[in-house]
């Protein structure tokens, strides 16, 4: 018998479509060029870059020029908040408290280095403090870095709304749009935003690479200094195989958008349901405005890494928040900040879906953890 | 017939080994954990990360722990120098005319924050005056940055005596060697190195990844921040595909490395003797002091790009100078530290041998381009 392997983990990372593989594979070993070089190497590799570059321009109704390439989700929001930062040279950024790391990360940096960041509130569903957030535009703001949808909890965060208050006062918002792009409609212009921070690993596309989306009229410096490659905005040699990868990975997932999501969202609120009436569960995040793929629970009494553990035994791969401080024995930001105790946030448990799971495995999923539970509890010292 | 294909700007960049995809496929869609997830995706990936991890920092007699992943050279020579500013927050950095500008344009911008920056001269070859660097370094010189081996010219710096200056001195000493790591040995500890730049793509590995050796006891900031990854100085989801390919492209290269150069030492001295014996020829770059695959023309009356052009008709693929910059209409950094004139800095060739090339190969590109030189200078209006 094979061994059971489910990965519900797609928050953390995915598996490389093989569509996108076989749209990489060229540039690999024969079409290898260096996109800034002259000869037909170079012009091939240059072609293939472009063509990525209206691609996933498109998609979010952006122009091409817009679109920056970059090694991923981390370096998008650090280039999108520290470029902000040195171009002002001074002023404060409005963040939200359940931000991704690679947004609270820069500010707290940013905070030891001269600005002022003012850390907004959320509800106990994870949505941001509107209210709080607009009194806290100030003259000297430069920036709101607010996340379109949370990683650890789904929530969704009102951010054309966000988008709107920012345009009002005049001030830049950037949005961490990692865990929604693929999964929410997203159009730049519609909803005010002027920077977006994309990865491609968590849409089946290649690990190493994502992009900024960066509004023609909108000024920040770069953290990548040297030959001014994309538009001098980050420099270094295209990483053609990955942006080729990662505007095909966009491409799919947006072929094939509307139908995918509502089939993952059902399978996610059979998990809800079904989770739900084990005895002392909760739903972490919003019941409506969250992401399609993703629940998240507590259980009384329950230690998450002991029930991921049991779980990884029966072969099921799920996660306890984010996978960027699992060796942090913190309890997560997010699930304080939502209002749960240290002891119930060291209980999460993450179940991210994918395009690969299917209605049997989540049946499964629901005998195996009722029944870890239960032994769990029966053991429990709490 | 097929269509003739010659690559001569392994500078640039360098196709993919098939040795390198081979080890690399299994970890796009089967092993695809986030390194950072504790289910068994996830410790399948880490154990790849850590495994490569010890493989490179044998090659370098490093330890483990001492090598950064990175996107590639660019991002670990902004790393090593910012990394190094930030943290001693001011103070003076020394490096060369010549460097590539991964380290020249973070020096520029670190001026404009405050810091001070000399920029050592070199002497006719590329050479970088000794005596003039260890004057340089004053009581609040925090780092010098001094490139292993030219990307243009392939002159070869003295970096151990540099070392051995930083040391007596208690300078951090920083290399770049993306042109130099797979094609010279380096020993980190021998050397005194405490910081050296290597990217991926310049040794048939992929783009998009590369690394930072950062010695044990030396202390920099962080460029990108996040969830803390790579020992806290490089945060992002680790691209384990591009590390499994990095690690086995710097295994491979090391593994021929004697021999490989020594062949393509070869096919370069053949190059260069012939090509010098073309009318008002001259080799840029140091005689005897050079990479092994590296040669760098310039032809009185001749235009670069013209040359390039018609080479490229007869399917040979050369560079003017550095594939970084060839958008610029400047005439080369290095060219005119050397002490050419813009107009024969203009007219540069520079062709880089790899392991494909054949002797067979180095006698068409003579016969091909003695003509052209001979055509071009007949319609020359110099």
């Amino acid at each position: 018998m094979e061994k059971i392997k489910i990965y519900l983990d797609h928050a953390a990372t995915t598996p490389l479509a093989a569509e996108v593989l076989e749209a990489m594979l060229p540039y690999f070993s024969e079409k290898f060029g260096n996109a800034s070089s002259l000869h037909e190497f170079g012009q091939e590799a240059r072609e293939a870059v472009e063509n990525a570059r209206k691609k996933i321009a498109k998609l979010i109704n952006a122009k091409p020029a817009e679109i920056i390439f970059t090694s991923g989700g981390t370096e998008s929001d650090n280039l999108a908040i520290k470029g902000t930062a040195f171009k002002a040279k001074e002023g404060k950024i409005i963040t939200s408290k359940i931000e991704h790391h690679a947004v609270l990360e820069p500010c707290h940096w940013l905070e030891k280095h001269g600005f002022k960041v003012s850390y907004i509130n959320v509800d106990k569903y994870g949505l941001v403090d509107l209210a709080e957030l607009e009194k806290a535009i100030t003259k000297d703001t430069i920036l709101v870095s607010v996340m379109h949808a949370n990683n650890e909890i789904g929530t969704i965060e009102p951010i054309k709304e966000i988008g709107k208050i920012c345009k009002q006062h005049g001030v830049y918002f950037h949005t961490d749009a990692v865990q929604s792009f693929g999964k929410l409609p997203i159009d730049v212009k519609k909803m005010n935003i002027d920077m977006l921070s994309v990865s491609a690993h968590k849409i089946y596309g290649p690990k190493g690479v994502g992009f900024l989306y960066v509004r023609q009229d909108v000024r920040i410096e770069p953290i990548m200094h040297g030959g001014g490659h994309e538009f001098g905005l980050r420099s270094g040699t295209e990483n053609v195989v990955g942006i080729v990868g990662l505007a095909k990975a966009a491409e799919l997932i947006h072929r094939n958008l509307e139908k995918e999501t509502a089939r993952e969202r059902k399978l996610r609120d059979k998990l809800i349901k079904e989770i739900l009436e084990i005895k002392d569960s909760r739903l972490n995040g919003h019941p409506e405005l969250r992401l399609p793929n993703n629940c998240n629970f507590s259980f009384k009494g329950i230690e998450g890494e002991a029930l991921l553990l049991r779980l990884s035994e029966k072969g099921i791969a799920a996660s306890t928040g984010s996978a960027c401080s699992t060796k942090s024995l913190k309890p997560s930001h997010v699930l304080t900040a939502i209002g749960l105790k240290p002891e119930e946030a060291h209980g999460s448990l993450r179940l991210t879906l994918g395009k690969d799971n299917t209605e049997e495995q989540i049946d499964y999923v629901l005998t195996v953890l009722s029944k870890i539970i239960n032994s769990l509890r029966r053991i429990s010292p709490f």
